[in-house]
């Protein structure tokens, strides 16, 4: 198949693209390497050593024997959109090309409104050159489990059907982010859905947890074709921030009470789970939706089994909650469905630990990027917005203003057992 | 109290701006006038001859003794937005100032990004400024019945309480709304409900339904207080447009099988919601929706009602129903709930046809304004992208591509029958 990955140098589309080639399929793609540029601007770079475009290209021609088919562009210039699907002809394009990070959406108006601006148009962008150019090409967008918030009920995939009133229909499953980032998302899943049903286009929205993970098989030993890992409060998501203090001695920084259940996946996994989604589109007209991940955990079980793993591997490592920036329920039901995808295939990895070694010994190799961007670890985004830094816990630091959710589960402050339990 | 109107040159907003006046609170806004250059630009004019910025503002002192706080300037620029609100110092904030057609947001991807792009950012600055200024200050924002699409359930006010699996919850209700422009409305409603639950600020969700009306008492005999009454594809409602085409003897043009279900209001009960609602402010934090309609009628039925009124004023009405140029469910299921305003004090008009025949009059006065801009009546702005007049069913004119609805219930075509019958 001939597949087009919009943001082809990021986390997960640069693995993205070798994965695809891995497997025979014919890749082009493009980006603005905005990532680069904001993970900076956080005062922080990727834990891995990664290279430039141009060596990464090479690299991997030579690896894989055909090029990626790569153009530098901006995806909320339609022009620019309308050119690269005109000129690649795809049979799938996977959406990578947002602002992915919750907190950088938060700091203040001017950040909310490029996430807001740069994720709404970049889709719709690709909706309208998809209509003009190629309707008949499969739309992998990525969202994100967030988009469903932590509502007190299963989630289901994207769609449920219920009785009320005394009659029945099947409706979209009401979403509630957490971040004006989520929102974005949520307003692209209605954006998409609504595009397939006015113009029978075709899409996978995928509801991808939290991902994990510094490699993948298909990068062997050529360090050109490593792909970033970040671990600033901005770009780092929860197990590669952890196994990046782990490397360097700081300890793990779960935030509140830390009993904060979400669903995540290795990296080596949600490559197999977009290969699945791409390799078996959907219908046209017809909007899917896919929850991607492997297990869901709290967050302070993903710590101990850092710890666990490092220990191991001789690492001493300590679990210090901080106080929590965000305004989140931290104690919740969470019970979402992940079957569209077993169904088609997938083969989860199940050794999340086996995991943390790999990423343990890739990140020890990079202690000195880490420890030159040791103050991105601990944020100071809050979702109040204000910018200060937050305090551990057990420090008894004079309590902030208290950052409590609204609605009937209110969080109550536990902290302090908590920190004196985990210390 | 004091109330600032954003969208204060507007159908609904200069209205209200009397209503108000003439309650005793003290009244300030701001506009662009995009609706002015937006009508312009579909080829029309407000049926009324609308008076300048400057004229209104000084009939307006003259009738109620004190002015309109007026500022001209753009939302989508924060600095303005906050220094309008830094100076009035609101109590409640009423935000009539977004782009509000679902066919101009149609029309292609320029029209579709300007819509999101001024509809969100407008929103978020209002939210930021508030949250800057005026925190304590109650968000009245306009969304639309539309953002619920057509379920085949009852519509509850904003949320609803649903037991799923064996558990329950109390939940956003599902929007599946039917064009770029109302799915606007949706991502605000999203962004409003999240900034009040992380922000503490507080906000009145409208769910208004389609408004009717040329007038209200406040504007007493003084031509200079007229409001805008559009009739153009765009900007005209389904009974305005009814009324300006039986002013000129143009038929009345239902789309499709005409039995798309609406809930209606006239404009003097509008008012009267809106004033209920801002005198009655929910608790700091609280995001509430309030569906706003006095009753629901099909588009067919609208039409025998304006054709009745319009022959006891001697006009000879037309029915003729225009092939469809939207998307949209023609025969559905439609009982949305509206007790919330009926328990604030809301006292319906309860006499669509009397309101009508008072359009009738007034728009009789305005025929040669009416048929100066008469090619805008008829629709060319069609869903699936194109741009091309919409014909008569009953001309048997060559059927364009059909426009079917994904999903369960499809509307076939059984346009020549009901053309029959009503001829």
């Amino acid at each position: 198949m001939r597949i087009y990955i919009i943001g082809v140098d990021g986390y997960l589309g640069w693995p993205l693209a070798m994965s695809l080639a891995g497997r025979g399929h014919r890749v082009g793609g493009c980006d603005l390497h905005l990532r680069r540029r904001w993970v900076a601007e956080m005062g922080s770079q990727s834990a891995t050593p990664i290279r430039s475009m141009p060596v990464r290209l090479k690299a991997f021609r030579e690896r894989f024997g055909r090029p990626v088919e790569f153009a530098k562009g901006d995806i909320r210039d339609y022009t620019f959109v309308l050119s690269c699907l005109r000129a690649f002809r795809p049979d799938a394009i996977v959406h990578l090309g947002e602002m992915p990070s919750a907190s950088y959406s938060m700091m203040d108006l001017a950040h909310c409104a490029f996430t807001m601006t740069n994720n709404l148009l970049g889709t719709l962008n690709i909706l309208h050159a998809m209509k003009a150019a190629c309707p008949e090409a499969h739309l992998v967008k990525l969202g994100t489990m967030g988009e469903y918030g932590t509502p007190n009920l299963d989630i289901p995939e994207g769609f449920f059907t219920i009785a009320y009133r005394g009659r029945t229909d099947t409706l979209p499953f009401p979403r509630q982010a957490g971040s004006w980032y989520h929102q974005t998302k949520v307003h692209d899943s209605n954006n998409v859905m609504f595009a397939c049903r006015m113009w029978g286009l075709r899409s996978t929205d995928i509801m991808q947890g939290v991902v994990f993970g510094t490699r993948i098989d298909e990068m062997g030993e050529d360090e050109r074709l490593l792909t970033r890992v970040d671990f600033d409060q901005c770009f780092g998501t929860a197990v590669n921030r952890y196994c990046a203090q782990a490397a360097i001695g700081h300890p793990l920084t779960p935030f509140g009470r830390g009993h904060q259940k979400r669903g995540f996946l290795p990296l080596r996994d949600s490559m197999q789970c977009l290969r699945l989604a791409i390799e078996h589109p959907p219908a046209p007209g017809e909007y899917r939706v896919f929850n991607q991940f492997e297990e869901v955990y709290d967050i302070t079980e993903l710590a101990q089994k850092v710890q666990r793993v490092g220990a191991r591997l001789g690492l001493q490592v300590q679990i210090r909650p901080l106080e929590n920036p965000r305004k989140e329920k931290e104690d919740h039901y969470y019970q979402p469905d992940h079957q569209h995808l077993l169904d088609l295939g997938y083969q989860p990895t199940h050794d999340t630990e086996a995991e943390m070694a790999i990423m343990l010994a890739d990140l020890m190799k990079s202690r000195a990027r880490i420890e030159a961007c040791r103050a991105a670890l601990i944020p100071d985004i809050r979702w109040d917005g204000s910018r200060r830094k937050v305090a551990f816990v057990s420090e008894g630091a004079p309590a902030p203003r208290p950052l409590q959710v609204n609605g009937p589960r209110r969080a109550v402050g536990r902290r302090r057992e908590l920190a004196a339990k985990s210390a």
